[in-house]
């Protein structure tokens, strides 16, 4: 993979020029990507910029996000073709930090559940994830040193975990979502995927022009909560397996680590996730569900279908235990300075059919928490298994510094 | 104007069809917008749908809101013959409970200060407020019983009262603002124009399959706390005067009236409204500011220029000052029905160099909570001037049945 962290510093001291740090990934695209299909289309002769933090670093754009100069299809047929007017917002911010955009990354359609073509770098025979699939694929090919996804129930977590690449879903509306394809207004949050948790930590930092989102000293004994989320079911051996070895690796590092019972509300949250997403999808896909039925794509038509009988009380209802939970979670983070979780079930499934289970992700898009991948662990057939950090709403900072510390921790492992 | 409820009463006893009432709309376009300019572009051949609450109802889409069927220009040349690929939801809320649109209405570029062409109807000498300047004018001059707008600061409740018509921005989030070009994440707001009260409540009821904002039985003495703003500046003769008319016509059909004096957060609310509004803006506009600075509206551009140096820190300031100001707001509910204050500073300013001014509606637009504009007071040169009513975040019924109290005991007078 290509760390971005490590690309700044040789650009910072003439090592490597912005030129040759792009062309490494211009060739590198052109090597990898006919075997893993992360991209959709890519940009002819993309132009490195001379000035801003991320000069030199290429990045993939999931395909549901607005570009003035590449189409924007949305994985969808409904689609093609389609040039917005504008770039959206969090493209912006990434241009203005003197990013390029390598091109668009492959999206399951409308960033739901029907998988894209894409294979996963670590091992061909199995689901890169989902929804946020080619962004995933594309830093952990090594093609891009930093790729933009998206999350509404798991799709920027979860595919990190299955592809073996850092990533954060910041607290909600740090990175703005307009001109990003709308599932559900409540919990879309555009994410970042990249080599390491420094990675991240300068590309969310260069964007937002937050210089505190940067990794300062390395934090000594955090105080951390494993939450298991049994509300969810149980994971599966690698699963729990990546969990223990990192709750091991954060003890031997100095942290305090206490299992966590998650007050009811919360498992309540957890229920209730789809309800809200799924309301709200029903409008924001109306156009296409009632005037494009036949060309949706079919798992999400499906579930749409199923859904289309959820009631204005309901959502209402839905909405007040997410408001009751994000208040109890937040009171939780006075005892713990992160949570720590499984990223996935276990690692990615074999074949393309599904991406995988949102199961263990759904709960902290929904309390708008910031969220970090941590890869460390690999199972069986060369498959990465992640962990993942959570910290307090807007404290994306301590997020991003809980997971240095397990990062770190695993490694050394 | 039409009112839309009677056009219901009518076409449900079978009096009128659909196709007249659809036909009144066209004709009325045809005979009065050569004049007053209110819309940019007219569908062709509208054609009635024959099932759900609205049909019959010819609807002004205020032209930044997508339609799939006819361009969105945002009022700026930058979108010139854009094609949005969906309506937006707001859109297809209106079309899936019968709606026929009419056309697109003209907005000041991006929904901010920069005048459009389109005049008064009650005195063409003057402005009809903005941003959403098209859709009050269409619903004023009786072209259409239904017009969609969006209000970030005051851009749907400040142009009813200048145009005399009913006009509801409801709790924040309502409605979706999914494919509505966004100025303001935290503000933008997607509202409603009709004749009167009961036609935004069957409106909006209609829109969102909420029953329960259908206008029940008239409440008898609503407890009423009339608010001046006095951090906003004093009104001008004509919006004092048509608040205390609004005062004196409440008190003397039963409402319990008490002035009424807003805690310090929420004046300091209003004050952080534009770091707020323009921090969002330059990232939301960030690819037009940056790419077509030439070709933005001179008023926003100089705007935004003006603002460019707003620090995260800043904005995360106004928003802990937002949410403290919410909560100190919800409170004051506990003692009354609704709030009574100015819809704007006075009536239409003359000429069309200004849209107004909307000092007395930012902070309900950061408040998110409900804002009915009664019309019923008209000043010098027939120029209306309206008052607003406000409910309790999410009590959108209860902001339309003290509205409709208000409106009745206005015309008792």
């Amino acid at each position: 993979m290509i760390s971005l962290a490590d690309l700044q510093r040789r650009i910072e001291s003439g090592e490597l020029s912005t030129d040759a740090a792009i062309a490494q990934s211009v060739e590198a695209i052109e090597a990898h990507d006919k075997a893993i299909g992360a991209f959709v289309c890519r940009a002819e002769n993309p132009r490195q910029q001379n000035a801003g933090p991320l000069r030199g670093i290429a990045v993939g754009i999931k395909d549901i996000i607005d570009t003035s100069d590449l189409p924007t299809e949305m994985g969808s047929p409904i689609y093609r073709g389609f040039r917005p007017r504008a770039d959206a917002p969090a493209v912006m911010l990434l241009k203005q930090a003197g990013a390029t955009v390598a091109g668009k990354t492959t999206t399951t359609a409308f960033a739901a559940n029907d998988p894209t073509a894409t294979l996963n770098p670590r091992n061909t025979e199995h689901t890169p994830g989902g929804s946020s699939s080619g962004s995933a694929a594309a830093v952990a090919a090594g093609m891009v040193p930093l790729a933009l996804g998206t999350q509404t129930g798991g799709s920027v977590i979860r595919p990190a975990s299955f592809c073996g690449v850092a990533a954060i879903k910041p607290s909600f509306r740090l990175l703005p979502t307009v001109g990003v394809k709308c599932f559900s207004w409540t919990l879309d949050t555009v994410g970042l995927f990249a080599a390491g948790v420094e990675d991240l930590a300068q590309g969310l930092s260069a964007m937002t022009g937050r210089a505190e989102l940067k990794l300062g000293a390395a934090i000594e004994s955090p105080r951390i909560g494993v939450v298991t989320q049994d509300f969810a079911g149980a994971p599966e051996l690698a699963g729990a397996e990546a969990l223990r070895i990192a709750v091991l690796a954060a003890e031997r590092a100095g942290a305090t680590v206490r299992e966590l019972a998650l007050p009811d509300i919360v498992a309540e949250a957890w229920r209730i996730h789809p309800t809200l997403q799924d309301f709200e999808a029903h409008r924001a896909l109306a156009w296409e569900y009632r005037t494009r039925h036949a060309d949706m794509p079919p798992l999400l038509r499906g579930r749409l279908d199923e859904s289309v009988g959820i009631l204005p009380a309901d959502y209402d209802a839905a909405r007040s235990v997410a408001n009751r939970a994000r208040k109890a979670l937040r009171g939780m983070f006075d005892d713990f300075d992160a949570l720590l979780t499984f990223s996935a079930p276990g690692a990615a499934p074999k074949g393309l059919a599904s991406t995988g289970d949102p199961r263990f992700n759904r709960l902290w898009t929904l309390m708008g928490v910031p969220c970090v991948n941590v890869p460390g662990h690999v199972a069986e057939g060369g498959l990465p298994v992640g962990v993942q950090v959570i910290a307090r709403f807007g404290n994306d900072a301590g997020a991003l510094a809980a997971a240095r510390f397990v990062e770190e921790a695993v490694r050394r492992m």
